[in-house]
């Protein structure tokens, strides 16, 4: 199904076991939630299903419908924490989409009127702002 | 949860009641599949659960999962079809986000190797080639 086998050395894989640091803002048994590095607006975050798979093309169909239960929810919080007009839901497969890392992630993020998306992989933010919307998220998620 | 309330009157919903008509893909109890008229690239197909919401900020959770499982299905039958490179999955939430129709609808797009996407809500596409692509993705999704 996909282009090539799944990567267990990808950078999300390494997160999901806890090898490099993210700013999670959610985290079950299935799914994890947590702030694209280089965000293409305050607040863009990804969510992830644990189990692998290079992306939604060699996907187990049973990871689908809790996965974007959670991209529903952290889509409501993270409109409310940054009180955006709109939520851009976005999933790469393959580079040709526009996908540069090999696990299954659902990108969310927040929208304001007549504000463009920022590039996809542009520049890295600052740590200390992601360590503060992430909280946002949080604090949105808990309420 | 959403902006406004649902609109019946929608082009979407529309379609669903048979009211005008849609080139389709796909179709069951509870999702339908049929070609974007305004394609961002050929083979752009949409992807719609039958319950109605305005778009995933306030839809019944549980429509995701069989939703999501046929946006997985036409995505490999689009990319089967088309001999596509990648797929670009694109959920747009509310008028910041750029969403034009408000009933759920996942975006699922072939993409190809170094050919952007074309404009969201361009150009018509000339009925004869959306009869021929649909047709296509209909053999794919039956093989």
């Amino acid at each position: 199904m996909a282009e090539t086998a799944y990567d267990p050395g990808n950078i999300f894989a390494k997160i999901l076991r806890g090898e490099i640091p993210s700013h999670r803002v959610y985290e079950d048994d299935a799914v994890v939630a947590f702030m694209d590095v280089m965000p293409q607006g305050p607040g863009h975050t990804l969510v992830l299903p644990k189990a692998p798979s290079r992306n939604l093309l060699d996907a187990d169909p049973a990871t689908l419908g809790p996965l974007f239960a959670i991209v529903q929810k952290v889509a409501l919080a993270v409109k409310k924490a940054f009180d955006a007009d709109g939520v851009t839901i976005i999933q790469f497969n393959e580079p040709a989409s526009g996908q540069t890392v090999y696990h299954l992630h659902v990108h969310v993020i927040p929208r304001f009127d007549g504000i463009p998306l920022k590039p996809h992989t542009g520049q890295m933010e600052r740590p200390e702002v992601l360590v503060e919307n992430a909280g946002k998220i949080r604090t949105a998620l808990s309420n």
